[in-house]
């Protein structure tokens, strides 16, 4: 497995995967690998013959008042799993390396990034799409492996890719999930014993909603005060959004009728967790 | 020669250049191609060995009282100088094929678009950076040629290509002008027999400067004085700006001593034009 830390390094050893016919997959991490991303890993070693892993924590998509410098690293536990998963080449550059002096440009989608999370953490998907462009031009794949616990950027993430024209295959892949039902997250680490069990709420009230949609349920402010309610119930939690929206356009619905999406997001302690099912 | 007009076809023909080890020129063009529009062609066939040329009157970059409506087409006679010119292929899409219902993204460069001709066309290069970050992503070359006489938009794409690690080789050629001095450009059209001698008055301005540093003269704004009062003598003419900035930065110099850029808008009859010298 190589270790790449130079932008020029990676882009060479693509162009050479690619002008000997392999196709590249390419699983953008923030590092600190949980069984989720060795699932990505696993469809990305599945769907190409040249796995690409890329661990970056990418501080322009944190808020001022966010995470980045506690975030969670452990390269060290995340290179040993991209071995185990077969990965051919792990990309993990310096912020230098990634914004030099003299940076000035902006990637951005415009109107999506207005609901869910992009309302309680302004700037966020600008860093992301920023960042994910830079990334999908220095490992140059065939394809890109995303996780659809984070639905909102996996939309944001295929809608640049389709207004910017870049030739990528954008696979998005189900949430992995502990035994007791909790999504898999690097923020999970964050966690009490205590707070842990009140992180259930989020998981249970998806399952409350797709029990009161079997039972006839249409209306979503009543499926949503209810899930609102099942969370409320558990201590330390503290919700930031409860919707119920269309999961292309992510405007909200009012009564259910086509295929849509329940998204959550609650602080659990330190922790902001997030979760979705297509209802 | 080949006339492509749908992104997908663009970019499966690029792919298989690739693969076969070509080296692919882009050129991008509003079309109307002048001797200048040649040059760059020129060049691009002399670095590559697949050269493709695009036309397409990007809508996004004019402001809503510019001259989208009315800037001048001749797809037949462009057809033909690419076919003289050596052109592989020709991408040539509709707008709703590049910017279809739903498009909602932006690609921009932040700091060096704030000044010269991004003062007084808020949002043109905000235009120009999508639409080349586009047609990069379609056409897929390893180099990409541009005229020095749009002098910021060549700065801009140039630190859009930094910025976004856009593995693409960004060349700049020098200003093609006509016997008397008039640098190319489709707007020329638009000049009438009157208007077109008051037109020279910007190369005029650029030698006059570029005397004036000769003598010894260091300070900016004696120089741009001087410039500014030799177009206003010629009728028809209206300045946008005569400025003297940091050919990289495009902030203001105030004393001339390390390389600096004369940049020249000047409004004559209804073309605005531009000219630029590095002094």
């Amino acid at each position: 497995m190589e270790i790449i830390k130079k932008i020029e390094l990676m882009q060479e050893l693509s162009d050479k995967w690619r002008r000997d016919g392999h196709i590249i997959s390419c699983v953008p991490t923030m590092g600190f690998l949980h069984q989720g991303h060795v699932e990505l890993l696993r469809v990305g070693r599945d769907k190409g013959d040249r796995l690409i892993m890329t661990i970056f924590v990418n501080p322009t998509q944190f808020g001022p008042h966010e995470d980045y410098e506690r975030y969670p690293r452990d390269t060290e536990g995340d290179l040993d799993k991209a071995r185990s998963a077969g990965v051919d080449a792990v990309f993990m550059p310096t912020v230098e390396e990634m914004y030099p002096d003299g940076f000035q440009s902006a990637v951005t989608v415009n109107t999506i990034t207005q609901y869910l999370c992009g309302k309680s953490r302004p700037g966020h998907f600008a860093g992301v799409t920023i960042v994910v462009a830079k990334l999908f031009n220095i490992t140059k794949p065939h394809l890109a492996i995303f996780g659809e616990k984070d639905y909102q950027q996996l939309a944001v993430i295929r809608q640049m890719v389709r207004d910017l024209n870049m030739d990528i295959d954008i696979i998005g892949v189900p949430t992995v999930r502990e035994q007791d039902g909790l999504a898999m997250s690097s923020r999970n680490k964050y966690l009490s014993p205590e707070e842990r069990l009140s992180a259930l709420s989020l998981k249970k009230g998806l399952d409350l909603a797709k029990a009161m949609i079997k039972d006839g349920e249409k209306d979503s402010a009543t499926i949503k005060t209810a899930v609102r309610e099942l969370i409320l119930a558990h201590p330390f939690t503290e919700i930031d959004y409860v919707t119920i929206c269309d999961p292309e356009k992510l405007t909200d619905i009012e009564h259910l009728d086509g295929p849509s999406l329940l998204a959550l997001a609650v602080k659990v302690g330190k922790a902001r967790l997030i979760d979705n099912i297509i209802l």
